[in-house]
């Protein structure tokens, strides 16, 4: 399939060419730049929201109860899901989304999971480039679920128009996410596994916090309570994505959030071609055979210098 | 204290020349590529050691018993200890760390905490030089240790001459520790808090993957086992520390060790520098006056490479 082909396919909604498509930003292919401009007019119309919280908080019974739902109403979804980075802890997640699989035979519903063990802002760039996609192919709503247990995954996070924080009453994380400034990027609190003793007091907890925090663009994150397992709370949670999504839009943030995603964009962009730029520099040529020999003679400062303004095969300047 | 000052007291030992310095990485002040360069010679003596597994495995206790020991030989030593990234693990891993604190009143010994929460690239730029100043000051060992709960954490490994995995017989990582490619940077294993049950057949698990793993330098790791807290089996992961290093050093190892992480070097001072760049083209003159309006149109391709060639301030050429 030539590229061209590729685009129109993905545009008219083929579900193999969506999947070849997020192969390639998998892959980190080159040729995945040209598909997104041919695509990118065709963006823009998809919501793109976050869910994240510790594991065994329940977001993937509660992505599979909203994505339930949102079939419902006929709304086509895309979900990525990135496994966590964690050597020590990633067993018991993927079990987790097993949860999602009764929608796997749904061709309304679109589900990738992507490992984030890439390189550099590779994880951001790939989810990023792979809401675009999904965005292009008609997808009307973008889940995006992380663990939320590193740097890598906050960036991820920082790529939703509404951002859903999970938390349980026995987990005790209320505490933690304060220290860990998730207030800054939660729209939604949801307390999940509320017939659990001890929900209101974490409810209490967080609404405490959310009155002390900053509003941003005029919306106050509401807490809300599920039992995702029955489905009990799920219809408010579904209510409060759309209401912040209306809000969002109307006051400019949207925009400004937008803004500041394809900014990122840019900036992860020029930092993996960076990289690249770098790793060939060093492993071919005359810089190669600089790194041979005293080390302590060599000055890494003065190597990057060079290699970042593309003076890499020329003798030092200076 | 100006610059040449402040190099001149480092390499002398003072600690006060090292804290700042090493402030001065964690805060990447402009200032620290001067700083390295004139220390850089000075380098390149210290054995760098990494410590890596979960949370409660104990790796702070047998940090304490391994620093204890080298004191113990007069050895002067440096603590990099690397905090998890997680919003939502952090704080029990803290708390373990107060029982390096007997050794915060010997000043043979430097500890520093470092915070995982950097920027791209930031967190291993940032214990690379720390490493380095650690070791330009005349510190013969440098512990890292890390939790290794990210791509991140990993990336900080790859800076040690030696690497220390610890498991428990209770953790049950044994197989996550295969899952995970932990094995290719282990260099010695440690079965810790060996007098609890199933200590024998995490050893065994663990021999059986060292014998099937690919043999690195003609070094297969030893599994050794220790109950950190009552001491045993310490002296003899100091034992296999130095067996390590001399294995590495007689065969060339560690000189590919070292012009590898040489590389990891300037390839993260290359993409720091270019993540800056970018965000100094997106957020001022022309560059950002191009996200403006329908978003559409903006080709995030294009503008990067525009930012990477240092043309950010001329029109697209194409």
């Amino acid at each position: 399939m030539t590229e061209p082909e590729l685009a129109e396919r993905l545009m008219a909604g083929d579900t193999r060419a969506l999947a070849r498509a997020i192969r390639m930003v998998e892959d980190r292919d080159p040729a995945i730049a040209g598909l997104l401009r041919r695509v990118r007019e065709r963006a823009g119309r998809a919501r793109v929201i976050g869910v994240t919280g510790p594991p065994g908080s329940g977001k993937s019974t509660l992505c599979d109860q909203v994505i339930h739902r949102w079939r419902g109403k006929e709304l086509q979804v895309g979900v990525i899901a990135v496994d966590p980075t964690s050597p020590f802890t990633g067993g018991a997640i993927l079990g987790d989304r097993v949860r999602m699989v009764r929608h796997t035979l749904d061709p309304g519903v679109f589900i990738r999971s992507m490992a984030a063990r890439g390189h550099l802002g590779g994880l951001a760039a790939a989810a990023r480039e792979s809401i675009r996609l999904l965005d292009a192919s008609g997808r009307d709503r973008v889940l995006l679920e992380t663990v939320g247990v590193g740097q890598s995954e906050l960036e991820v996070m920082e790529t939703a128009d509404t951002t859903i924080v999970v938390t349980t009453p026995s987990s005790g994380d209320a505490v933690q996410i304060i220290k860990a400034g998730i207030l800054e990027i939660a729209d939604i609190f949801v307390v999940n596994k509320a017939d659990l003793p001890g929900a209101s007091k974490v409810v209490r907890d967080l609404k405490e916090l959310v009155r002390h925090g900053k509003l941003r663009a005029g919306w106050s994150p509401p807490v809300l309570t599920t039992v995702a397992e029955s489905g009990e709370g799920v219809d408010e949670v579904v209510a409060a994505i759309d209401r912040h999504g209306e809000t969002i839009a109307a006051s400019g943030e949207l925009e400004r959030r937008r803004i500041a995603r394809l900014r990122a964009e840019v900036e992860a962009i020029v930092v993996e071609r960076a990289a690249e730029r770098a790793r060939n520099a060093l492993h071919e040529g005359t810089m190669s055979r600089e790194l041979e020999g005293d080390l302590s003679r060599v000055d890494p400062y003065a190597l990057a210098e060079r290699i970042l303004n593309g003076h890499s095969k020329e003798p030092p300047q200076r």
